[in-house]
């Protein structure tokens, strides 16, 4: 059979995305989003519902507890979850876990699989990111933490912020991807990453922070205080953390744009259902060309943009068999998260404006998921400045980069 | 001496700006409005304190409890109270009053002055705008609202929602500008308006709405059944409802551009500290030429809207003064609306990309402000599109427009 | 062998391109675009060996001339030759061609196909479009052209206006797909199709118009006085000219958005060497976080609108498989044409500011560039509005379309 | 008096834009810009009326030859003159005189004011420009043209290109405001301006550059090879070559401005006259919302920026009477130029779409403005980032700046 460029997907995919859909639509509705915003968590039932269908850690080997799923279909589902939970709380749930448990799998030793991930796949456990420090953002080479060498372990002191999960993580049991200076003077090589179980000794969990938006699902932080960390918690090789960092961000910003762009597509629903009933000057609103236009053009580049993200789901495929590079896949990875977000929260926008005084309050979904998106737009996994570096970057070649 | 172009304020109009920035920065710091906003509530020191300062219903003659002010100097404090408050609800409570107020004062008997304006004018009365319907928007010919004949008086019948201050009214005391049909067949010149005392008989307020923002001004509603308004609260001649609408709309939306502008130099200024504090790869945040340019086109977009503004504030003056048409100020008054809104929300989304994660939690009082400024961009007093619509009326000339 | 979605192009189509582009780097460098500029002419080579790298109306089955391409190679064509061809004058000569010649192919008689497809084919002859009339633009249903019923033949009166190609088709001989009304009482279904050879007796060519851009490929009209057309030039049934049209602008309009994203690529590599050799401040333009970013923005912007096309041109592919319906296919193309030359141009303006005033002079390619994608931002084969009417009818359903 | 902000312009300048307007109306149709767009030359009867107007160099004062004219004044004639020509070429020839004919007059000799400056007031002579170097651009610093001492004059070489004016220079008589470094160890204390009369010995003029618009007046360049300037050719202190350079930017920037804006109005009215004549879908184009909305948006945004421009050049008046500081202007006068030209170049676009192919040719007179107007964006007196860096380091303060 001949290769050639095919835009649709495979039988078992469509199959997957409509099992989602279904599941959500069931048991994830709106008014259960906007209940989960109000008090400000994720039920339970949902999260094991999640793992029940497999959707948790699904970037995992089966024989890791995961469901050896390839990045396009991780990206219908981050599309899904975006489209049914528009707050994007449920999202930051299965996404960190299905980017940063996959690095963490890649690699850890059979322990951390077994007092993590495996019971995170089934919605047992946590496992997430804790990259930002307090004086920190986006300048990951700048961190704080620090790792010295103890007998057959690390004793970690720092502090992170700014934290997804936390008190999920609490609650559930797990930990967080982490990483630290082992030796400062060799700059990016002389970090290296590790898990960091919540409950260590030694580690104190700060304060919940209140969050504009995405209510449901914990911010937080902690400090490292001489926590001890085993060999067997180690992940890669010493001085490696801060390319395993950069591997996450990757993976996650991935699943980030195609949340964005399922809330997107809800928004639009929402907006165009509203528009068709609402009538004004004697005429359905879906009537005057004003919105039309406005509607077209959110339209054309929210297509333009889901396809830029499954191509670059593909590619992200394509790397980990070998056949793309990594800085090439950054690339394109750095163009989806620098153009989702921003479409999304100016779709919640401008659907908001269409409802006129009603889109303004609580009892229409809209303003939870513009709220929610904005989360991603400021930086979760890297402020769209960071994309443009990264994109400049391996456009014109590293020698006309300048960060500092 | 020669009349010249003259771009700066007059004295009295400086020292003005200067006495209200002061007062605000004493009484409503951030916290404060951060406080007002959770608590959902305008503290009642506030509301004094804006009638001492002779703010509250400025725009009315001394003779009827107001400063006389003219809108040049209205449009300074709406500026003012906007920087403070970058949430926008106390100016919210200050620009209706005084342009409705106005409004009011300028068509009524002395005893509606008496019942509310010169008590709103010291804080002790709230005089509102009850222009929205449950099926109704921008479309304000589209209204429910009915006036039927008695002896004396009408009896009005309708509902008003998604109304600024209801619950500040019903503690205060006050009431509404308010508009009907007496004959629908009249189309335009079949709506009369009234003044709607709150606690009138047959007047029943309706739930608080949960905003997205301004929390701290509420947003609600009223039915009324056979409510019998004498006829001493009618406002101008019988069939003129619709065009003393427009007139208050103009009004105000000139005060909510204003407001706008304020809360988003107050955004830039926010920003402008804390990028000049940052520091990533080594830097404040402030050096980097990708910000700066952001910050540049920001400056430039705000000052032009600036501008604008005032010179649309003296040309309301003008339109007062009968020396330019009241079509011509309603042109130049909906650009102001159509820009600055939108501007400032742009800003706020901007400078709140700048502070991070930080930018994002309820530390920060940036969020609060791009919640409110939301509800400018919404809406209140006419969305984007009406002002679309009036000046491509104002333009072409009215054989071109077409809402329907 | 398991389907999956796949992004890669096929051996075939990455040859080709690479074939394509390898034969346009070498006989038309963008010096000789800007010869062609000047003299406003294609010269005869590379026609001619457009058609025997077998290019011209690719899209024809072998059996009737052509290569029986795909529209996904087809669009690979259509990009290279903008690529290569900035000034869009030689893409509007192959694209016309490519999705005109195939309409007229799939409704005509073998007598049309001998007189203009084969040679068209070869180079020999030119097949294009005439639908605007003088009073008409984008509303092919307010056409004056009529055709009436005479013996075996129509008798065609009418004009043509702003068409392509009309200098080159004297030339080379051939002609155009043409249309008018048999019926105009029956709307839409009452215009039928025909091939009108330009030389046929009672054509009269109008003036060359003078146009802003794509000098080489002159633009024409041409008048048709009691034109006889035999019926084995008529073009699918009587009345279905409309529908035919509507085939016709669809397949143009992906070729089109293929060839200003081709272009658009060009102006970002020819940005892309100029601000990494030219210094100011002492640096590389090209290190300049400013310059950076704007770069970054375009880059991902290309990419994203380059992976919609190529989904489009495979949607294409698919529709005339039968699997995907007309209207569906319509709204994806019109996607394509709303976005891809409003960024082209974009680009091509961005990238002219990196080079200063010597970007502004005609011995910098650029100028060129953006003067002939404004062609395609205008509205060759529809402009942007009616592709935003196209994209909201298909969205919201017929029932909401307001074109009148 | 009381003294009153007041945005209405005096009698005198309303007289004085009345009587310009007319001049031109009748002098300069739209009809002999093209032509002189086509002929590539401005002709004599139009440099004399404009002298004789009063408007060559009317910034200087009656008893150098001008019209004592304050910048507002300027501003004024300016945006007429960029209504009349939107191909921006008399424009051109207009503000470089008048902005840069002022510098040369505050510190230049009676002798030069003979040589030249009275001579430009009538149209008998062209005082330009030469700032840009062959490596150039706008790193003024970067200058190569250096000064060496000889007795009572200095000693010239260097090199200077894309200079506008050289023809009319050359056949009126004249020459141009010039710098180099006297010290180039001194940095931007090392360099000094004078008058290079243009057909001083040593100069040879290089060619005219094809530019791609503003056709009607020339760009070129010249090299100076020990070019003998006598000390009375000397502007300014020796060691303020720099900052006089700043000044004259700073005042031409401000004209620059304005001439697009009064391009940009015309533009506007030539697409509004046509969207009210052109009938598609059985309606004036006028009629439709997709329009109206557009044309709306365009309103607002060119009268936010003319107030914007008309407040700063009342800054530049207050600037030179030593009521506002330099760099505080520059600040202002950068946001206009910011805005202005794109604002212009994107009017011109939207309006050339709404009038479809015809807006493509060149019977239509949008394209020769597009053309003109680019030449503003792209950089005349500073391009964009330009501004946007005086801009930023005007809101920070100087020790944010990078620019290496």
């Amino acid at each position: 059979m001949r290769k050639m460029v095919d835009f649709s997907f495979t039988e078992e995919q469509s199959l997957f995305r409509e099992t989602v859909r279904e599941w959500l639509a069931k048991n994830l509705p709106l008014e259960r989003v906007r209940e989960n915003d109000i008090k400000q968590r994720l039920p339970k039932d949902l999260i094991k519902g999640l793992g029940d269908l497999g959707l948790l850690c699904m970037t995992l080997p089966e024989e890791h507890g995961g469901a050896g799923a390839d990045w396009v279909t991780t990206t219908i589902a981050a599309e899904e979850l975006g489209y049914a939970d528009i707050s994007i709380a449920l999202p930051v749930f299965f996404l960190v876990q299905a980017s940063w448990g996959y690095v963490v799998d890649r690699y850890c030793t059979e322990t951390v699989r077994d007092d993590v991930l495996r019971k995170a796949a089934r919605g047992e456990a946590f496992i997430g990111i804790a990259a930002t420090e307090p004086g920190g953002g986006s300048d990951v080479a700048g961190f704080q933490t620090t790792l010295k060498r103890g007998e057959g372990h690390w004793i970690v002191n720092g502090e992170k912020t700014y934290i997804s999960g936390t008190e999920e993580c609490l609650e559930l049991g797990g930990g967080y991807f982490c990483v630290g200076y082992h030796d400062r003077s060799l700059g990016h090589r002389g970090m290296t990453a590790f898990y960091l179980p919540l409950k260590a000794q030694g580690v104190e969990v700060t304060k919940r922070f209140e969050d504009m938006g995405r209510m449901a699902i914990s911010t937080g932080g902690f400090k490292m205080t001489d926590v001890v960390i085993p060999d067997e918690y180690q992940l890669g090789e010493t001085g490696r953390g801060f390319y395993l960092t950069m591997e996450g961000f990757d993976d996650a910003r991935l699943l980030v744009s195609a949340s964005c762009i399922g809330a997107a597509q809800r928004a639009l629903e929402i907006g165009i259902d509203y528009i068709k009933e609402r009538r004004a000057f004697e005429q359905p609103l879906a009537r005057f060309q004003g919105i039309q236009f406005e509607l077209a053009d959110m339209v054309a580049r929210l297509e333009a943009t889901r396809a830029l993200i499954y191509k670059t789901a593909w590619i992200l495929d394509e790397k980990y068999k070998g056949k793309i590079g990594a800085l090439e896949a950054s690339k394109w990875i750095s163009m989806c998260k620098l153009l989702a977000p921003e479409l999304a929260f100016d779709i919640f926008k401008r659907t908001m404006l269409w409802l006129g005084a009603y889109g303004y309050t609580k009892e229409c979904p809209l303003e939870m998921g513009l709220r929610g998106v904005m989360s991603y737009c400021i930086g979760a996994e890297g402020a769209a400045n960071i994309q443009r570096i990264v994109i400049a970057r391996e456009t014109l070649g590293r020698e006309y980069t300048r960060t500092r």
